[in-house]
C-alpha cells in the first residue's frame, strides 16, 4: 500500500478544555504533531478565568490515524476531551441534499396556480404539444445520476445503497459548477436489462442521464444501448469524463515535454470503463501507439480471456505491466493502488509523463517519482495535476442540455478536452500545473460553449 | 357543463398604458367588471407627467374568459397593452422545484469530505452496516412520488410527461407542508409489472413511496404488491388520502347534523381509486349502508361486469344514481363534474351531506343547492369546506418517516382522520368550516403525532 499524508477526507475535530494558563494549548498541538496530525482551525469556544474551550481540527491519514491523534491528546495531563467529531460523517448526516421550491407556496392563490386545480391547464397544455416538458417542466434542467453501485469509486460493488453519497455528492458537484439540478437514482439491480427497462422508464423526468459507478463490461451495453433508445443524451461519466479531463492534461504535458501524441508510446493501465474510454478517445486524438494492461498484463492478440472492447486494444506484443512500460513516453493508470514501482517509471523513456489516477489512492506515491518524471498528475486534490472529472461534467451536461442536444458525440467529447486544456496559458504552463484547478470559474462556460459548438456541427443539437 | 366563479387558475396580468389623467384607471376596470373578470392587484410600475403604466391582475373563469377580457381592454380608446402575462403559465416556466445543496462546497477540503476522497469512508460505512444508509444519507427524509400518468387530475390519461407539473407541484407540497424532500418519478409504461419492477429498483434512495394518479384497477394491484415487495411505506395518495380527509369532513359533517355514521345512507359516486379506498375506509370506521355507484349505476350483484374490488361494495339493489341518492343522508361524489342535478340533491333525507369532490369541477355547482344542503363540501379552495389531501399526506409521511413505519396501516389512515377532525373546536364547527385549512399550521404535527402511535400500536413503527 501506499502511504499518504494528511488530508480532510480523515478530519476530525476535537472539542477540549486545558486550564487557561501559558504554554497548555502549545502542549496539546505539540502532541498532535508529534504523532503525525496536520493541524488546522483552532477555534476558541469559551474562556473563563480558569479553563479554554478550544475546538481543534486536525487531518489525519487514516481512520486508525485519527484514533492514534485522539490518544494522544487524551493521554496528556490537564487536558480533558468533551467531545471529538469525525468531520465527514458529520458532514453525511441527514444526506447532503434537498428539494426546493422555487416559488412560495404559502396562500391560496399560489396553490391554486402550482397545484390543482390550475396545473391542469398546463398537464393539458404538455399532452397537447409534448416539447412543452421542456419549458413547462424541471425536465430541461435535471439529470438523473445513474448507478446500480457495482463499481463505487475505486472501492467495488459495494451495491446500491452504499453508492448513493457519492450520488449525492455528485449532485451538489452538478449543482454547484454548472446549476444543473441532478438526482440520484440508485437501482437495486446489476441486470443489464432491467437497468436499462427502469432508466427508460423514468426518463419522462430527466433532459439527461449521467451513467456512474457501472462495473464493466456491463456499462458499455447499458450505455450504448440507452444512448440508442433515448432521444436524450447520455454520458458515462466514468468512461467520457476520465477520457476527456485526462486527454486534456495529457495535451499540456505532452507541450512541456515537447512530444506529440502521434510518436509517443502509451500505456495504460486498467482496462475498465476508464482505461478503454481513455484509449478509444486518444486514438480520435492521434495517438498511434497504445499498449493496455489489465491485471493479467498487457492485452495480447495471444490471449483468449479477452471481452470485445479489450480485444479493440490487443496488440501482437505481450507480457506484463513492468515490461509495457519499460521505454513508454506516457503512463495512464486507471487501476489500483501501489502496483507501480520506482523502477518501473525509471525505466521509461526520457521526461516520461505520469498519470497515476486509481481512487483514492494512486498507483504510486508522487513522492517517490518526483525527481524521475517530467510531469506526474493523480485524481487527488492533496497534490499538484488533479485529473478531476468535475472539469468536464458540469460543462458537458451544460452545453448538452442548453442546445438540447440528442446525445453526446466524440467531437463533443474532444472539443470539451481542448477547451479545458487551452484555459491553461503557455505562460502558466509548468510540470505543477497542467491542468486548470477544479474551482476555475471559466472551465464550466469554455466547455459548455465547445460542447455546443461541436453539437452543432455534429448536428445533433435541437435548439 | 358547471359554471364557476373567476379564480386563481386562470390568473392574468395585463401590463397597460394610460394617459395620466383622472378617470383612465376608472375605465379600465368597469371594463373588466362588465365582462364578468374579478380585479385583483393593481401596481403602479411607472408614472410620467402623460402616461401611466401598470400591471393589473385579474382572475377569469376559463382561458376563454381571459381572452374576453383582454379584448375588452384592448377596445378601449387610449389605453394600450403592453403585455398579457398568464401567471399559472408563467410559474410553470422552467418547472417549480430545484436540488439544493445542504453544504456549501466551494473549497477544496469541502471538496475532498463531500466527494471522493472522504466520500468512500461513508461508502463503506453503509456498506458495511445497511442500516446506516437511513442516517448518512437523504433516505430518511425522501420521498418518490411514483405516477404513469395514467389518470391525471380529473383530465385522464394524459401519459407520464403531461403528469409532471402535478407531481412537482406534490413535491413543493412536500416540502412546504411537513419539510420531506420529494421527487417526481413519471414512469413511461403503464403495464403494472413493469412500474412495480422500476419502483422496486429505484427504492434504496427513498425512504417511501407516494403513489399519484394511476388508474384503477391496476392501482389497486401496483399498491397491494409494492407494499408487499418493499421495506418501506408505500401510500396511493388518491386512494387514502382522499379517504381520510373524507373521513374527517364527514365525522365534523355528521356532529352538525347530528347524525351517527353507523345509521347513516351513504351513497358515494364513483368506483375508481378514490371511491372504492373511501367505501373501505368509511366502513373501518363503522359504516353499515353504502351504495356505490359507477358511471352505469348502483354496483349491483346482478352486474356481472364489476371489477374484484367493485365487487367489495356490490348490493341486491340496483338502478340509477338518481335512485341510489333518493333517501340518502350523504352524497360523496369523486366521479365527473355536473352528474348530479339539484333535483337530486332535494330527494335526499333530511338535512343532507353532499360532498361533491370531483376535480377541478365539482358533481353540482354549490351555488345551486346552498339552500337545501345541510353541509356542502368541494375539492376546490374557492368554497368552503375544501376537501384536499394536502391535509393528510405530509402528516401521514412526516409521522411514517420518522418513525420509520415499515408500511401504513388502515388504523394510521383511521387516526388521521380523527386528528383532522378534531382541531375543529365544537364551537367553531358550522356547515362553512368542518374541516381545517390547509395553511392551519397544527394540521401536520397532529397528524403525524396520530400517525406515529397508530404505527407504534400496530408494531410496525421501527424506532
Amino acid at each position: 500500500m501506499v502511504d499518504l499524508t494528511p488530508n480532510p477526507s480523515f478530519s476530525l475535530t476535537i472539542r477540549l478544555t486545558v486550564p487557561n494558563r501559558a504554554g497548555m494549548l502549545a502542549s496539546v498541538t505539540q502532541a498532535i504533531a508529534q504523532v503525525g496530525g496536520n493541524l488546522g482551525q483552532i477555534i476558541l469556544i469559551e474562556q473563563t478565568r480558569k479553563i479554554s474551550t478550544r475546538d481543534i481540527t486536525i487531518d489525519a491519514t487514516s481512520t486508525e490515524h485519527a484514533e492514534q491523534i485522539v490518544q494522544a491528546v487524551k493521554a496528556l495531563a490537564d487536558t480533558k476531551i468533551i467531545n471529538v467529531y469525525d468531520r465527514t460523517f458529520n458532514l453525511h448526516r441527514g444526506g447532503k441534499i434537498s428539494i426546493a421550491s422555487k416559488q412560495p407556496l404559502d396562500s391560496p392563490v399560489e396553490l391554486a396556480m402550482a397545484y390543482t386545480p390550475g396545473v391542469g391547464r398546463i398537464c393539458h397544455a404538455i399532452a397537447e404539444d409534448p416539447e412543452q416538458v421542456y419549458s413547462l417542466t424541471i425536465k430541461s434542467n435535471t439529470v438523473a445520476i445513474v448507478t446500480d453501485g457495482s463499481a463505487v469509486l475505486g472501492l467495488g460493488n459495494l451495491g446500491p445503497a452504499a453508492a448513493l453519497p457519492v450520488m449525492e455528492g455528485k449532485a451538489m458537484l452538478f449543482k454547484e459548477f454548472a446549476g444543473i439540478d441532478a438526482f440520484p437514482v440508485c437501482i437495486a439491480t446489476q441486470d443489464t436489462d432491467s437497468i436499462i427497462e427502469t432508466v427508460k422508464n423514468i426518463s419522462p423526468v430527466f433532459g439527461g442521464v449521467n451513467l456512474e459507478d457501472i462495473s464493466a463490461p456491463r456499462c458499455f451495453e447499458i450505455e450504448a444501448r440507452l444512448r440508442r433508445e433515448l432521444d436524450i443524451p447520455v454520458f458515462h461519466d466514468d468512461q467520457h469524463g476520465t477520457a476527456i479531463v485526462s486527454l486534456a492534461a495529457l495535451t499540456n504535458a505532452l507541450k512541456l515535454v515537447n512530444k506529440s501524441i502521434e510518436d509517443v508510446r502509451i500505456v495504460i493501465n486498467g482496462a475498465g470503463a476508464a482505461g478503454v474510454a481513455i484509449g478509444r478517445l486518444l486514438r480520435k486524438a492521434g495517438a498511434k501507439t497504445i499498449l493496455m494492461c489489465d491485471s493479467r498484463g498487457v492485452l495480447s492478440k495471444n490471449r483468449n480471456d479477452l471481452t470485445e472492447q479489450k480485444r479493440e486494444f490487443a496488440v501482437e506484443a505481450a507480457g506484463s505491466l513492468a515490461g509495457a512500460i519499460s521505454g513508454a513516453d506516457v503512463f495512464l493508470g486507471v487501476s489500483i493502488p501501489g502496483v507501480v514501482t520506482p523502477e518501473m517509471i525509471r525505466s521509461m523513456a526520457k521526461k516520461p509523463i505520469v498519470m497515476a489516477m486509481a481512487n483514492p489512492t494512486p498507483e504510486i506515491q508522487p513522492e517517490l517519482v518526483e525527481d524521475y518524471v517530467a510531469v506526474m498528475a493523480t485524481g487527488r486534490s492533496d497534490y499538484p495535476n488533479q485529473i478531476n472529472n468535475v472539469l468536464a461534467f458540469p460543462g458537458i451536461f451544460r452545453g448538452a442540455l442548453d442546445c438540447r442536444a440528442q446525445e453526446i458525440t466524440a467531437n463533443m467529447y474532444l472539443e470539451a478536452a481542448s477547451a479545458i486544456a487551452s484555459l491553461v496559458k503557455a505562460s502558466d504552463l509548468d510540470r505543477e500545473h497542467i491542468i486548470p484547478s477544479v474551482f476555475d470559474e471559466r472551465v464550466v462556460t469554455a466547455v459548455a460553449a465547445a460542447v455546443q459548438r461541436a453539437a452543432r456541427q455534429d448536428g445533433v443539437a435541437q435548439r
